[in-house]
């Protein structure tokens, strides 16, 4: 196996490339993440390079036509070394940060002075043995330890033990002694043992692992506060942007699992460094770690086989995992900081949903709360303080933006907000960062379903009206579609389109959550009026309106007022198991009392489903405010 | 640093020698332990070697005079490489096996069907996930676990987790699963998963870890059987024979206790690999292991600084350590094993008396019980169910047969009994192997002081008499001496004598240890007569005659009928607690009721000490037998 080495412009990274490895990967590698939505398949042609030196051998499917204008590139994700590589990436060709989720809102958990962290610490003087005290220093440690917080099961982490002599006598028995609690058990480790310093700081870091996006908090935990908060692309996206696909890899290539963690595991270290940096601190001061993810990712996160959760009936290795060493998972931190991972509930519904619940408070309060998150799936649960109902269903991918012609995350360029003129003549649109429209997303393509509708261009089911007569509806090779903006006005060029087709799976996705929340419902015995409140999380939620929402069938129609957006409440969930102890007692709560609705073991789901593939469902009494022609109530 | 090869004949172990270490170093490197009562000062001169080839450097003690038919040969441990050697080793000058205290007696404690080891297979037929029931892989065995077992608190070890998912699948959901129990906590680790298999045996290794030697037990955990038994020298006999000796290398040596601790371990890898060749196992088959030793063999043994034990108050690291695994200690058993060490009393009480106590199940009865272990510390526990007290005396290594001229521990020519006719003209005399007399061991010594009283040579006080007209009395260059073998019976050049220093040392000894007992019979209160049984533990008092134990003072004046020798106790109780969970339960108990009465912090030792130092006492009331001329109570 040949390796060449290769050298990125404008950035002058520079990496080594093998034989068999792809300049995409190669990029990779030096920390560059180029556009992937195909996933390396060579059909987005997303990812083109410039080669300014060297030889490379590409297949047919990585070059672009002679009449293309961009025949001096090829794809990175088809193109091979036979050299060492000077390549040039275009500013186009990198993955851009979307507006990542990093923080929640509506929710508090910073500076609760009352809270005690996973990782505290205890200042300690203890007396010093003589002949009628001589007791052994563990023994004596512990017993101090105990007087002084009143914690009965504590133990020494080995090291501990190995250093205690000495450091007990070198400070004259005035130590700060570093606690590590556990949500799973009632004991308590000894994790460091110190001279007493005022001064010296100590980090926790909550982790998101998103599928698309990870976002990390540091946290000072003597203060309890927030101190640096970063997002990036999660690294596994060369394997796939979506779960399945990267499941797929995990199981058919050897070292499958192994590159997938290792990615996200490099995504996160570099998150660390970052935050570390930043506040001029050493990784190894982060003693402490939770992490939010999905199942999947987190399968992926430790390593664990994902492969039976994409096969029926979607059996996770582990819902609930006991703490690990940061040294088992490679996270760059202290390498005995214990990294927690918040459990999850079933193969579809993981531990971000369940710091959801966390972090909303769902199992506080007596109100009966609906939580939703949406993305490629749809997550949901219903309960309050005596009961929790969870399902997911699968949304597709469309109001994350792939899957759709014209689909794309709510970055620069998005459609994110419209209003349609009736009779579909006129379009006005807001983008993201207010630039040229390239494309749109989730919350666009809700609007787009409600004002064609309102404007009288679909049907209830999706079907484009004949006799509209306006030159945005026309057929395509596809079938109908109507055009959302006109070449002339976007970043693009060509016209920015819905279909047909397009709409008709966007109310599958949207009947598919309905038809869940209905479902749970019903499998408690009650009505849609008996929910208090909504709680949207996630990405998707933050521009979404509501009200078209609603207007398509999507959420319950209830007052907007019962609605409440709170971000990324996975990552606030992390953060605060990692501040409060109690945090963990909640969790443990959450999980004994939830039950999981699989949606596809029989049941009325199918049925419900059916009911709701129309706008905004068969039976228009669950949509009052619709009904009377009043849209919404407010 | 030159390193040379070196061939030990007749053995033809090869290994390689730094410039700077001393050919006994380097034998003992190969596995051959010379003799080294002297700790490698030269002056006992007991491991000559022969230099076949090479060149080596010798210091003055290192080389025999010349008139001395040793002339060809040099010491070992003065002998330095100048180039590669070849060496002959004399078999006199190997450290030979005593018998070493392999087995307790009058204790049982194999093949008890009713407990429950501390690693143990639980074999589960698990229901396959449905939609219905789609519990993740580690939910659903930890649910039937629970409904086999009972036991609530259970988790995985990591390895588990990543390998479960194949497992189930691959076994039919038909496995076994081990699980490892721990004295100090509630919660059961979850150590292995494999596919069902009822033939495949598993093992644990019970260690007592001396001073001088090391004995392992193997046990098969699944019937509950001993299938081997081993002992050897403790290697750490190379920095020093006694426990103060290597503490002080411990302590002033940069990478000195890395070198015990490797030490202890290679001798414990060495009866590993005799145990598992003689039962035709892989040592990964040994899956649990449980040590007792003294508190600072147990220190050494897991790299734990000892150097605080040595010093007043004589503060040992810890006396109760968590289980650590057997990758983290370098023991060569499976490396995910759990290694458990009994928990130790005080820096002189340590985890093998409290496995003695357990052993002779002295918490388990109603009547008051004397434990005496005597080496060069005597250690004595006295209690009942209700309440235990412990204290340690230096005894001085004079019982273990070191510091005397002949002294030697109880191998073959070692007088172990004898006869000294009125007047002392006479020596009946018993060896071991009735070889020719080579020297005298423990038991020999205290028949030795209560037949020079009897035979009237010496006063109560330990002094010689005048005018006892024998050869065998006689002066010499360190006082009066009285010959127990003429050189012409013995195997060596020399007459074997005992003299008035070293009995009025051995008297001190004896002092010490009654004082020891009466003290604590002080402090609780109680007179001699409560003790109602007096159990005699370690190799010293296998073949010591009790009669002349008590004659002498050494031992209380209770009926003899009341004593009870049980031998390695120490291999008994950590093999007890390797087969029974419930063993544990009761070390809790010991260690709860367990008061360690601090001899040198005030109190009345000294003042009982000093009315013990002569034959049997001052208050001969106290040893009403020996007051009655009657000698000895039956």
């Amino acid at each position: 196996m040949q390796v060449f080495s290769v050298m990125f412009l404008p950035d002058n990274k520079k990496t080594h490339i093998r034989e068999d490895e792809n300049v995409f990967q190669a990029a990779l590698k030096s920390g560059i993440t180029l556009n992937n939505a195909c996933g390396g398949k060579g059909v987005c042609k997303q990812c083109k390079i410039l080669i300014k030196k060297g030889r490379i051998k590409v297949s047919a499917a990585g070059s672009f036509n002679e009449d293309d204008q961009n025949q001096d590139y090829v794809l990175a994700c088809k193109a091979y070394p036979e050299s060492a590589l000077v390549v040039e990436i275009p500013e186009a060709s990198k993955l851009k940060a979307p507006q990542i989720n990093l923080l929640s809102e509506n929710i508090v958990c910073d500076n609760q002075k009352q809270w005690v962290p996973l990782y505290q610490k205890v200042h300690l003087q203890l007396p010093e043995p003589n002949l009628n005290d001589p007791e052994d220093d563990l023994g004596r440690l512990l017993r101090c330890m105990r007087k002084e917080t009143g914690i009965v099961h504590l133990y020494p982490d080995p090291d501990v033990l190995c250093a205690l002599p000495k450091i007990l006598r070198d400070s004259g028995w005035e130590v700060d002694v570093f606690l590590s609690a556990f949500r799973e058990q009632p004991a308590i480790e000894i994790s460091a043992v110190e001279p007493a310093n005022h001064t010296k700081k100590y980090y926790g870091l909550a982790v998101d692992i998103g599928t698309t996006t990870v976002v990390a908090h540091l946290v000072n935990l003597e203060n309890r506060r927030t101190v640096g908060v970063k997002g990036t692309f999660n690294r596994q996206a060369v394997f796939g942007s979506d779960v399945i696909t990267r499941i797929i890899y995990a199981g058919e290539y050897r070292d499958g699992l192994d590159k997938l963690q290792k990615a996200v595991i490099d995504t996160i270290n570099n998150l660390i460094e970052e935050l570390a940096g930043d506040e001029k601190i050493n990784p190894t001061a982060i003693k402490v770690v939770a992490c939010a993810g999905n199942t999947a990712m987190i399968h992926l996160f430790l390593g664990l086989d994902p492969v039976n959760i994409r096969l029926e009936p979607h059996v996770p290795a582990a819902n609930d995992i006991p703490a690990m060493r940061a040294e088992r998972t490679g996270l760059k931190v202290h390498q005995k900081a214990w990294v927690h991972c918040i459990p999850g509930i079933a193969g579809y519904v993981g531990g971000d949903i369940t710091a959801g619940v966390l972090a909303a408070g769902i199992t506080l309060a007596e109100e009966l709360t609906l939580f939703v998150d949406i993305g490629t799936n749809g997550e949901m649960v219903l309960g309050n303080k005596e009961w929790l109902v969870s399902c997911a269903c699968s949304a597709g991918p469309a109001f994350e933006g792939s899957g759709l012609k014209y689909g794309m995350p709510a970055v620069r360029g998005a459609i994110e907000h419209l209003e349609i003129a009736p009779g579909g003549s006129q379009v006005n649109y807001v983008t993201v960062e207010d630039a040229p429209a390239a494309g749109i997303c989730g919350s666009g393509l809700v609007e787009s379903i409600a004002w064609l509708y309102r404007a009288g261009i679909i049907e209830r089911n999706g079907k484009f009206k004949s006799g509209c007569s306006t030159s945005r509806i026309r057929d395509s090779e596809s079938g109908k579609e109507f055009v959302l903006a006109w070449s002339e006005e976007t970043g693009r060029l060509t016209d920015i389109t819905i279909s047909e087709t397009e709409v008709k799976n966007l109310l599958r996705s949207k009947a598919a959550v309905y038809a869940g929340i209905r479902t749970m419902l019903e499998m408690v015995g009650l009505p849609i009026e008996a929910i208090k409140r909504v709680i949207i999380a996630g990405g998707f939620g933050r521009h979404i309106s509501i009200r078209d929402a609603v207007y398509i069938g999507l959420l319950p129609d209830i007052p907007l007022g019962k609605y409440l957006y709170v971000g990324n409440s996975s990552i606030t969930g992390a953060k605060m198991t990692l501040l409060s102890i109690s945090a963990g007692k909640n969790i443990e709560d959450i999980i004994k009392k939830m039950t999981y609705l699989e949606l596809s073991a029989g049941g009325n789901f199918m049925e419900e489903f059916i009911s709701a593939l129309f706008i905004p469902h068969t039976d228009l009494s669950l949509f009052p405010s619709h009904h009377n022609g009043q849209e919404i109530n407010q």
